[in-house]
C-alpha cells in the first residue's frame, strides 16, 4: 500500500500516539483505519463487515481508556482488526490468519492489548468482571470493558454474567455493540426488544449519563414518570439491563466520535456497573458490505472496487452443502424432520432448508445449550430433530447432550460440521475433541464419513436410528465423491475394507499393516497404503465400533495404525485399543491423529501436513514405527 | 402409615381422581399430601424443603391441566414428590432413591406423567418449548408447562429459552416458583429484582390476567401509565419477562389454591407465551424446615417430631470437608487465592471459607459457564482462583474449560467433588465422565487422590502449578486417612507403588499382576491384591500420566489392571493403553471402571459392588480374565 494513503494511521504505532490527536484528527484517523481494514481484508480474506462496524468504537475506546492498563475484552473477537491495527500490528496485517501470522481473534500471547482470548461468543462480560474484581481486590483503579454484540447477548452465559455483575461493585463497563446481526439474521425476543430500545421513542436513553444529555426528554413523559414514581415510592428500572443492576446509557451512534468519546469519558466518572448501548452498522462505509453484511461477514480475497464475484468454475461441493441438500431431501421424504441451528444458518448450510421448509426450521439464537434441550423436548413428542452444530460449539452444550438427549436415549441427529482442523479460524474453531467427549457418553453413537457420498449415507443412517447419533464431517470439501441421490442407510456400526494388502510386493522391513481410518483421512491413508502395501479399512463408526472388523484385521496383520482428524487422547484410536484389550488381543498399534496441543491458524492442508496427517506423513510415521520392529521380526525369523 | 391418616389422598391414584374433587376437598387433599411428604421423607431421607413448598402448586396443576396429555416439566425435579404421590406412585414412595425404587427426580421411564427427565437445573423451559412447538406442528391443543425455581432462573440456559420462547406462538406456560432460594442462599441481580417484584409496590401484578384481578391498581399509577403510553405511543413492557415477550402474571401466593386454581384456569384461555410468578416457601407447613430450609434441603432419615439431630459420634470426615479445610488454610497462607462456587456453598464445603474470607468468596449463582470464565478473567490478573464444582456440573462449562482456561493455560484449580457414583441422586449427579472429557484437553492436568490425606496434598500440588489442574474426589468419606496439617505439594505427575507382590505365595494360575489404581479405589485394590499377590500402584495423576512408573510396572509384570471410578471409555485406563502403545510395549491390560451405561440411584457401596468395583469384584474380574490366560501361558511354558 502507498505510504501516502494512511498518513495519520502510520504515525500511530501505539494507542498512546492516538491519545495525542485532536478530535478532528481522530476522525481522519478513523477514516484511514476503515480504508486500511478494507484494503487489508480484501488482500488476505478474513472478517470484514464486523470490522468496518467497529472502527470508530475502537478509536474512541483507545482514546478514552488508558489501554493496556485498562482492559478491553472483545467478545467473539473477529471485530478486532481495527484494534490490532492500532496496537502495533498494522504492518503484520498482511499475515492475517496465516500460519505464524496475526490471529483473526484476540490472543494473549500476541499482544498485551489482547487481554483475553476470545472466539466463541458471549464470554466477555464474565472475563471482564473477573478482571474488574481482581483489580478491585488489589486496590487498582483500572477499568475493565467488555464489548459484546447483540447476537452474542442471546447466549445464556452473557446473562449469567450480567446477573453476577449487576450486584458487583467494581469498575466494569459493558458495551452492547448493537448492529442487529449475529452471523445469521437476528432472532428472538431480545432482538425485538433491542429494536424497541432503538426505536427512538424510548425515554430511557437520556437517563443517568452525567453531563452529557443525549436527547431531550418529552416533558409529558417526565410528568408521567414522576407521578408514577411518587405513587410507587420507588424508581421503576426502565430497561432490561437496569433490571440486572446496570446503569443503562444509550442508545448512541457508534459511528459518531462526538457521541462516543464524551459519553465514554462521562461513564468513567460513574459508580457501579455501567451498560452502554451503541448502535453500529456492519459493513459501515463500504456500500457493498452494508448492503449484504452476511456475504461480507468473512469473505476470501476480493477486489474492493468490484466486490465479491462468483467464481467462474463452481468450487467443489462442501460437506456443508452435502448436509444442506440431504436435510432438504430427507425433510421432503419424512415430515417428522425438523432442523435446528444456534444462529448458524449460513455456516451450517441451512439457507435452502429454511426457504423450502420455513415452518420446520428453528434458529434459536446463539444458544447451544437451549438448542440441544429444545431438540430433546421435541424428540419426546415424536418429532425427529436434526441439530446442525459445529463440533467446537457442541462443547457449549455438553451437559445437555449427556443428560437431556443421551440419558433419555432420544433420537436426535447431531450434524457436526467443522470436525477436525478448520484452518484460518485456528484453535478455537477446530473440532478436535468431539470424538473423545462424545464416545464416553452411553447411548450416543458417532459416525465419521470418509467422503461426500458417505456423509449423505451416514446422515440417512443416523436419522433411521432410535438413539442419538452424531455425524462428524470437516470444513470444506473432501475427496470429491459425489453423493448418490437416494436416502438409503448404510449398515449401523459397520466399517468396510477399502484396500487389501497384496502381499506380493512387500516393502522392505515392513510387517503386515492395516490402517484403520476414521473419517476423511481415509484418502491419504489409501495413498500411503500404496507405498506400504497396507490394508486400509474405512471404519465409518467411532461408536459403535466395528469390533468384528477390527479383530479380523488384528488377526490378519502384524500391526494396526489408527488414523483420525481428532485428538489422540481418548479418540477413536483409543476405542480401538480398548476393544483389543477387552478382546485380549495383543497387537502393536500406532495412533495417528492430532497431538495434545492447541493447533493455531493456518492453511488446513499445510496444518495437516505439519501434523503428519497427509499421505507422506502417514507413510513416514508407519515406516518410523514399524520399519525397525519389522526388521527385528525378520531378523528373528531369519 | 395408618389408613385413617390420609383418607382423601388414598382415593387419588391418578390425577383424574383429583379432578373430581371440590375446592374444599382439594385443600384437604393438599394438607394430607403435605403430611404424607413429611412422613415419607422422614423415613427414607430425600429432598424435603422444596417438596413441602410445591404441595399446593402440584395439586393446582393436576387439577387445572389435563395431565398427562398436558405436559408438566419440572425444573431440577427434586420438588416432584407431591407430583409422584399424586400420579400413582404413592405406595412406592418408601423405596425412594433406593436401588430399583422410585427416583428422586422425574424419569420418563418411571411414569407417563414424568414428561422429561431433569436433575440439573434450568432445562425446563427449553424442553417445554420443544414440546409445545411439536404439539403445534401436529395441531395438537395440549399445553406445555415449565415449573422453574428462582435459583434455576439465574442459569443462562433459562434465558436462552426465554429469548426463543418469547417470540414463539404456542401453548407454553412458564411458572416461576419463587421461594427466594436455590440450594445456597440466593445471589445476583435477578434475585434482587424478583424481591422488588414481590415487594407489593410493583403495579404489574394486576395486568393481563383475564378475569381475575389480583390486586387493585392505584389510580394515580394508572394515570401516570396512561399518560406515559400516550406520550410514547407504545406500551412499555413492565417486567423483565415481558421484555422477553411473555405475558407476565403475578406474583400470586403459591400456597393458596383459591389464587392458584382460578389463575391457572384463566391462563389457559390466553394466547401466546405466559409467565406466572408464584411465591412459595421452602419447607412450608413444617416449622423446622421453614426456619432452616438449607438444613432440610436434603436430610437423611429423621423423626419429624424432633427434627434433625447431630449424630452423637461425628461421622467420618468427608472429602468435601477436607477440601473446605484446605481452602481456608491455603487462603490464610496465600492471599492470591479466591474461591468460586456456582451456588453450591454447602455442597462444596465452602461455608467456613465464606465466613472467614467473605471478600474472597464468589458465589456467582447457578451459572457454571460464567463461573469458569470469570475464574479465567481473574487468573489473567494474577489472582489464583479455585473453582469448586461437582464433576457432573463441570459438564455445563466444558467449552469455557477448554477455551477460556486451558487454551490460555491459566492457573485455575478445579475442585471436582462428587466424582464417580453418587448414590441416591443417581445417574444425573454421577461424575462418570470427567476423566474422559478432561484428559483430551491440552494443558489441563488431572489428579485423583486416593484418600483424604492425599486429597489435601494434591489440592496443594494443583495450586502450586502454573497451568490449570482438576482434582477429582468422590462424594462422602474415603479410607479415613487423616490429612496432614501442612500445605506441602506432592511431586507433579508422579504416582507411587503401594504394594509390591511378594512372589513368594503365587496364587494358582495367575501371572504377575500389577493393579494401577486411579483414585479411591486404591483401597479395595489393596485388599484384592492380598488375594492375588498383585503389585498395586497409586497412580494419583490421570494427566500427566506417570509413564515411567507405568513402563516399570509393565516390564516387571505379566499383566496390568487399571482401576477407576469413572467411565472406561476414554478414561484413565485408556490413557494407560495409549501410553503403552506409544512406548511400543505389549502387555495385556484389564480395564476396570464404570461400564458404558447410565447407572441409576442406589446405595453407593452396593452400586460399586454391582459394578464389580469392590475388593471381591476386582479379585473376581482379575481371576476371570487372567486365570485362564495364565493357565495357557503355563501350559505353553510346560
Amino acid at each position: 500500500m502507498s505510504t501516502t494513503a494512511y498518513p495519520l494511521l502510520e504515525t500511530v504505532n501505539d494507542p498512546a500516539d492516538l491519545r495525542r490527536l485532536s478530535r478532528p484528527e481522530l476522525k481522519r484517523l478513523a477514516d484511514e483505519l476503515r480504508a486500511f481494514v478494507l484494503d487489508s481484508v480484501s488482500k488476505t480474506g478474513g472478517h470484514l463487515s464486523s470490522n468496518l462496524g467497529t472502527v470508530e468504537l475502537t478509536v474512541a475506546l483507545h482514546s478514552v481508556f488508558d489501554t493496556p492498563r485498562d482492559r478491553l475484552v472483545w467478545d467473539v473477537g473477529h471485530q478486532t482488526y481495527p484494534h490490532k491495527i492500532l496496537t502495533g500490528r498494522r504492518e503484520r496485517m498482511g499475515t492475517l490468519r496465516q500460519l505464524g501470522g496475526v490471529s483473526g481473534f484476540p490472543q494473549r500471547a500476541e499482544s498485551e492489548y489482547d487481554t483475553f482470548g476470545t472466539a466463541h461468543s458471549s464470554t466477555s462480560i464474565s472475563a471482564a468482571l473477573g478482571m474488574a474484581l481482581a483489580a478491585k481486590r488489589r486496590g487498582d483503579e483500572r477499568y475493565s470493558v467488555a464489548i459484546i454484540g447483540d447476537g452474542a447477548m442471546t447466549a445464556g452465559m452473557a446473562f449469567e454474567a450480567l446477573n453476577n455483575a449487576g450486584v458487583a461493585d467494581c469498575k466494569l463497563l459493558v458495551i452492547l455493540n448493537d448492529n442487529d446481526m449475529s452471523i445469521s439474521p437476528p432472532v428472538g425476543a431480545l432482538n425485538r426488544y433491542l429494536a424497541q430500545l432503538m426505536s427512538g421513542q424510548f425515554y430511557a436513553a437520556a437517563k443517568n449519563v452525567g453531563k452529557t444529555v443525549l436527547r431531550p426528554v418529552p416533558p409529558l413523559l417526565e410528568l408521567a414518570k414522576r407521578l408514577e414514581q411518587q405513587a410507587k415510592g420507588m424508581v421503576v428500572p426502565a430497561t432490561l439491563f437496569e433490571k440486572f443492576g446496570f446503569n443503562y446509557i444509550g442508545p448512541i451512534d457508534g459511528h459518531d466520535l462526538d457521541s462516543l468519546i464524551p459519553t465514554l469519558e462521562n461513564i468513567k466518572e460513574l459508580k457501579g456497573p455501567q451498560f452502554l448501548h451503541v448502535v453500529t452498522k456492519k459493513g459501515q462505509g463500504y456500500k457493498l458490505a452494508e448492503a449484504d453484511p452476511v456475504a461480507y461477514h468473512g469473505p476470501s480475497r476480493f477486489d474492493p472496487k468490484i466486490g465479491l464475484v462468483k467464481p467462474a468454475t463452481p468450487p467443489r461441493q462442501t460437506f456443508t452443502q452435502v448436509f444442506g441438500q440431504w436435510l432438504c431431501d430427507m425433510a421432503a421424504h419424512d415430515e417428522r424432520l425438523v432442523g435446528i441451528t444456534p444462529a448458524m444458518r449460513e455456516g451450517s448450510g441451512m439457507v435452502e432448508f429454511e426457504r423450502r421448509f420455513p415452518e420446520r426450521y428453528y434458529d434459536v439464537g446463539i444458544a447451544e445449550q437451549h438448542a440441544v434441550t429444545f431438540a430433546a423436548g421435541m424428540a419426546c413428542e415424536g418429532v425427529k430433530p436434526v441439530v446442525a452444530i459445529y463440533s467446537t460449539f457442541l462443547q457449549r452444550a455438553y451437559d445437555q447432550l449427556i443428560h437431556d438427549v443421551a440419558l433419555q436415549n432420544l433420537p436426535v441427529v447431531f450434524a457436526l460440521d467443522r470436525a477436525g482442523l478448520v484452518g484460518a479460524d485456528g484453535a478455537t474453531h477446530a473440532g478436535a475433541y468431539d470424538i473423545a467427549f462424545v464416545r464416553c457418553v452411553p447411548n450416543l453413537a458417532m459416525a465419521c464419513p470418509a467422503d461426500e457420498r458417505e456423509c449423505r449415507q451416514l446422515l440417512s443412517t443416523a436419522f433411521a436410528q432410535d438413539n442419538p447419533v452424531a455425524v462428524r464431517y470437516p470444513r470444506g470439501s473432501g475427496a470429491g465423491v459425489a453423493p448418490l441421490p437416494g436416502l438409503d442407510a448404510l449398515p449401523y456400526g459397520k466399517g468396510e475394507i477399502r484396500r487389501t494388502r497384496s502381499g506380493a510386493l512387500r516393502p522392505a522391513g515392513l510387517p503386515r499393516i492395516a490402517i484403520l481410518a476414521f473419517g476423511t483421512l481415509l484418502y491419504p491413508a489409501l495413498e500411503a497404503a500404496e507405498q506400504l502395501d497396507a490394508t486400509v479399512a474405512n471404519m465409518r463408526w467411532v461408536k459403535p465400533l466395528d469390533t468384528a472388523l477390527l479383530l479380523q484385521l488384528a488377526t490378519e496383520h502384524d500391526a494396526l495404525v489408527t488414523l483420525e482428524e481428532g485428538c489422540i487422547q481418548g479418540g477413536a484410536g483409543s476405542a480401538v485399543l480398548e476393544a483389543l484389550a477387552a478382546a485380549e488381543v495383543q497387537c502393536p498399534v500406532l495412533q495417528l491423529g492430532l497431538p495434545d496441543v492447541f493447533i493455531e491458524h493456518g492453511d488446513p492442508a499445510k496444518l495437516l501436513s505439519l501434523q503428519g496427517l497427509d499421505a507422506r506423513g502417514i507413510a513416514a510415521s508407519v515406516r518410523t514405527r514399524f520399519g525397525a520392529v519389522a526388521l527385528s521380526v525378520s531378523e528373528r525369523a531369519a
